[in-house]
């Protein structure tokens, strides 16, 4: 054995022990465990899980969660809006709770990674302080929000961000909010009081998958969200002149569907003509009368853009509004923007937590890398009421909201022992 | 009064009567009279006809149709196919028919020119004929083909063209072919008796609308179609990947929207950059998932070649996938085509019929071109059995299958008496 190699071996033990010197981690296993059996409520004859807010399948995960929960040792209760809140006391009584959570409701189709991750590891991180019996300072709150993939019902209402309108919009389980509320034991008449006053937390805490490739590309373990993207929608509507596909001839035609297909590249070109990380998309479309042999005469098109900047979002769409012009005179075309959905602004979180999660990522011998969030997560609606942070692990391929969404065991594991040790160093460093 | 417009005068006075000379002609007013009633029949509240095959308002026009008929001195009967056939003798008995007509039923939403022009004039005619007391060596068959606009189901049985499976298709009223044969006085078990032998016509004409703008624009009174075009389908899919539109990079995509959008605009260079009349469309799409904040992973669209040659078609539609190609290469998508209904091919009117119906417009005074029809029409089936011609009149703005679609009084005039003349100088010129 080389002196060299004596030396480095040294150093590599010496830089482990460093990294995991007092850091608590959790059990990795157990917590692979929960997503496995939470993944079986809901699952179909295919091995599909289907786990709709309000849905049978999500009554049943929630009874799991809440289960797991009070074994763990926390006060468990739901709010008037549904959501799951497991309580721990802390040493100081005067301290503020630092919560954290997530969400185990999924799209249609969707995975079984995206909120459970994140709940999941929430409850392991309770477990395992538990197991450990380390006390906080804090009281702590593990939150399970309600229906966030619905429109983020739980979050928006203790941030006091819901309105009465919300309570009558109807999901995929064919349920309304209001009625969704009563069949998972919230109460739709008292759900403005489940509002938490701005500062009545210490801090809120997000592990999340990063429902993109950028991690797993750039082989990072760990990502610090920055912020939470703001979104905006329009209906584009593209109206030319409906006439016959075999009379009309190509000079005189007025093809709402050919300008509507200008207008796609445009939105495209635009939004990759700035610099920065936004996107933009064209998710939806319908050409009427919708017949092969007739040229449509109206196009109506989804536009969605989303970036950390309001201002900038703003500037991207009048660029493509601008585009939009041109080409509606060159194909004697007309172009209408309605907006739709104006309601997810973009969130920032904590620079101080960003740090504190950085740095515990990085006595664990972990990479991270700071990164914007480009999907909304309940932490955007907590960011309006306390200091926010958010924590992202790879996500296999880059897929989301599909069965095929993947994060491994490492990476759960990962997540969960920089949201525990973060806990923990907030619980240190805040008032 | 100079001497000059004397003679200008004279030389005017003389066209004209040598234009009309020995010209017989309809009766303008009793024509629209008659376009106006049957407009009557399936007008809704709004003033809108909607006559769709086998409908009650189709029923009450084909009696309207039949008593118009019988009026004339036609022999009237419906046959197997729902085809209303009036037949008046000729003065030979050995000669065989010539045969003229249109259809009378509409699509949804549609117009009340359409086939009704040619219908309604081709019963004119007879009642002209009638009136003036004039016989025809050939006798004369008015044919008011059923269910034009589903299928050209009429003609199609008549030219022997019909399969059993046509039967089971149905329209928008809600009855299959065999059911709505049935209440029009059909009889679908004998459908394929109907078909006529090949040469068992002496000649078939059809006038119609034009239903595009070309004639309007160069204020030409009478088109001499020299042939319908050949109609091709398919359905073209392109595949990518769905994906989160807020996580997935613009440059980690594989948006299926917008390499459909890049390949709509190529179908339209490539009908374009060749020389000639063919027109494409792209009048259907489907995306799927089909949501905003979802990147399409599936675009589903119809392209639809147009073009007296099939050849051409062939031809348009192999540069139009090089172009897919390229562009499936270049987007990270796949490109899929299905061809669908691949039964219309082009039909040629017969040469000797254009020439004496470009003569016959001449002699009336009226200004003619040859062109071709970029609509389907039941002289397409008719032109596999007999010899055939067609007349086309002027549209309005060149709009059609809608209720805005008009041509004017004196228009529809000319249409009749070239119809009229046209029939006559056959009944002279033809064996």
């Amino acid at each position: 054995m080389s002196r060299y190699f004596i030396v480095l071996t040294l150093a590599l033990f010496l830089h482990q022990a460093i990294a995991s010197q007092s850091q608590t981690t959790v059990n990795k296993d157990r917590l692979e465990g929960t997503i496995f059996k939470l993944a079986t409520f809901g699952r179909d004859s295919m091995g599909i899980t289907n786990r709709v807010a309000f849905s049978d399948a999500d009554i049943a995960g929630r009874e799991y969660v809440q289960q797991l929960m009070k074994d763990a040792g926390l006060d468990v209760g739901v709010d008037y809006a549904g959501n799951i809140i497991g309580k721990r006391q802390g040493k100081v009584p005067t301290k503020k709770p630092i919560a954290f959570g997530s969400h185990i409701d999924m799209v249609p189709g969707g995975g079984n990674y995206d909120g459970c991750v994140g709940s999941l590891s929430a409850i392991e991180v309770i477990r395992t302080l538990q197991e450990k019996q380390i006390g906080t300072d804090h009281p702590l709150e593990v939150i399970i929000f309600s229906n966030e993939e619905g429109g983020l019902l739980g979050s928006r209402a203790l941030a006091g961000e819901i309105g009465r309108e919300a309570l009558s919009v109807v999901n995929s389980t064919g349920f309304s909010m209001a009625e969704g509320l009563k069949r998972i034991n919230g109460d739709p008449d008292k759900i403005t009081e489940v509002a938490r006053p701005k500062g009545s937390l210490a801090a809120f805490l997000e592990l999340h998958i990063e429902q993109g490739g950028i991690l797993e590309q750039e082989e990072i373990d760990i990502g610090v969200v920055e912020g939470i993207v703001g979104i905006k929608w329009w209906d584009v509507e593209v109206s030319g002149f409906a006439n016959h596909a075999g009379t009309t001839p190509m000079d005189a035609r007025q093809d709402a569907m050919l300008a509507a297909s200008r207008f796609i590249i445009a939105v495209n070109e635009e939004i990759l003509r700035a610099e920065g990380k936004q996107v933009g998309t064209v998710g939806r479309i319908a050409a009427e009368p919708g017949a092969p042999n007739v040229i449509p005469g109206r196009v109506v098109l989804s536009l969605e853009i989303r970036d950390l900047s309001e201002e900038k979002i703003r500037m991207l769409f009048d660029a493509i509004r601008v585009r939009g012009d041109s080409i509606a005179r060159e194909s004697n075309t007309r172009f209408s923007y309605t907006p739709i959905d104006v309601n997810s602004k973009p969130a920032l979180t904590d620079n101080k937590i960003q740090a504190w999660i950085a740095d515990v990522a990085t006595s664990l011998g972990l990479t991270h890398k700071q990164m914007q969030s480009g999907a909304g997560h309940d932490a955007q609606d907590m960011a309006l009421i306390t200091r926010a942070g958010m924590i992202f692990v790879p996500s296999k391929g880059g897929i989301s909201h599909s069965p095929q969404e993947f994060t491994s065991a490492e990476d759960m594991a990962n997540g969960a022992n920089v949201l525990l040790n973060a806990l923990l160093l907030l619980d240190k460093e805040l008032e």
